[in-house]
């Protein structure tokens, strides 16, 4: 396929020019009928930064990247109109290799779910996968601020699995058979957006943001935005059963990926601790006095290195 | 600076939480409260592939950047409320070019107008800068359906000046001293989005597009999905004085500039005959029957090979 068709695979692929979506695929640009405030995002999967081709099929790898972009709506509390994809394809990139992405693309659009209301392809000699989000918000907006001293700090889910899970297939020398570090692996390229959540949170919780940073650094931007300070209790940290386990048989240092590991794609939020919302996460810890985070491990204060997101590459 | 140093550049040199920007830069998505339907496109500008670094300072490159994308919008007849820039930023962009990037998306965001509410950055191999643009459009949306056979074929200024001017960057042997070459390039690296003139074509023109691919490329997209063909007549197309002279200068057929030269950013639209478009665009030929585009230049028939765009890289 020249460029013309693949946009046109593309075009045929994504089309939903119906109801709130009144132009799609095939125009200048996309126009949505949105019935509440705007929220967007933009986010970017590079080849040999963010992934590796033989970690898994390119229609996973691309699926994941257009979740973890949704991720980020989650937080916002947003539901999801549409999405934006925008691919650089180096001369390596097959038509079978470019019909896997574009499939990947849907699928995780369907997730959200959401429809591909638009695109653009490039040549380049870099694989990249940049994806914008489109949801809405009605009333309430749920963002980084807005945590007070006493509420909880909840997560919706393990925030050091995928990272561990990354190391896995970074080490790729995973003993065949060990399912813990499969399962971890399989994590790391499956994450899921917490849409759900988010919207069931914008009613209960007081801030939100997404780990994508690791627990320690996001959990320090959201405090800096509140004005409050935090205090964990590591013990209480959801994570793999056998997480310690892997972690020291690829020489990973547990609690720094527990604390410190990147994209985690869970929400961690905020709640008056007279709000229940203990269907959603579990909680973590408590905001403080203060301006910072600090940890606790069975009432021993844990030292807080930097630890934060690392690019790989 | 680090990652973090250079987001708190961005949060600082971009933040614009007020009016209707309820969250801008700094939250895990911007918020935005729109007067009208969402209109919305991304664009990609890859080194190597769409500029080359040494063509003009990387301000000025990143500058065009934003507003190729904003040229979308213009086609659509909607106004500019935000835009998101993504940044794939090798290791080789020092901290000096990081902000040279930065001031010029500023600036060409300033051109549009409007203010940048979100983005991502992210190491990588190769340089590229992805923008994603947010307008309104109320009531009516243009589109390019809508032409009618017996419409006049406008374009809003000359389509082949900047293809032109493109060549003289390629061939970077444009005698110093000769005005035209230098005007030509200089069309190329400081493109306008026109926005105003597509505002004013939403109540006057049927259907309308930007032109990326080059006149006869993108008339026959306008003329497929209106369901109609065109015949331009080559006399009437605007160019720069001294075009034919440029381009034969450099070795390029200047029919072939004209007609299939892309990165045009110049409105082509038609608007039945009867309806005034003579204070924004130059009429350059008529929606026929039939499903292509022709040309006739002087009464002859025209030869259209498969003119359009071609990456150079």
């Amino acid at each position: 396929m020249d460029e013309l068709g693949r946009i046109a695979a593309l075009t045929k692929r994504f089309q939903h020019p119906s109801g709130d979506i009144l132009v799609s695929i095939g125009d200048d640009a996309a126009v949505l009928r949105l019935d509440g405030d705007l929220v967007t995002t933009v986010d970017v999967a590079v080849e040999g930064v963010h992934f590796r081709r033989g970690w898994a099929g390119l229609d996973r790898l691309s699926r994941r990247a257009i979740i973890a972009a949704g991720s980020d709506l989650a937080a916002m509390g947003a539901e999801p109109r549409g999405a934006l994809v925008s691919l650089v394809l180096p001369d390596t990139i097959g038509d079978e290799d470019f019909l896997a992405i574009v499939n990947g693309v849907a699928e995780g659009a369907e997730t959200l779910p959401c429809p591909i209301v638009g695109g653009n392809l490039s040549a380049g000699a870099e694989l990249s996968i940049t994806t914008t989000v489109l949801g809405v918000t009605r009333g309430r907006v749920l963002t980084r601020r807005g945590a007070h001293v006493g509420d909880v700090v909840y997560v919706t889910g393990p925030p050091g699995d995928r990272a561990l899970g990354l190391e896995v297939l970074l080490a790729r020398d995973a003993p065949s058979g060990d399912e813990a570090a499969i399962a971890l692996a399989e994590a790391w390229l499956a994450p899921k957006a917490r849409i759900a959540e988010g919207r069931a949170l914008l009613a209960r919780a007081s801030a939100a943001i997404d780990i994508s940073d690791g627990l320690v650094a996001d959990l320090g931007q959201l405090c800096r935005a509140s004005g409050v300070g935090a205090r964990i209790y590591v013990e209480s940290v959801p994570r793999h059963p056998r997480f310690e386990e892997v972690a020291s048989s690829l020489g990973v240092a547990p609690l720094t990926c527990l604390l410190g590991g990147g994209d985690a794609y869970e929400l961690l939020f905020t709640a008056p601790p007279d709000v229940d919302v203990r269907d959603l996460a579990v909680p973590i810890g408590r905001c403080i006095e203060g301006d910072g985070v600090e940890a606790r491990l069975d009432g021993v204060a844990v030292e807080l290195g930097r630890t934060g997101y690392r690019h790989f590459g």
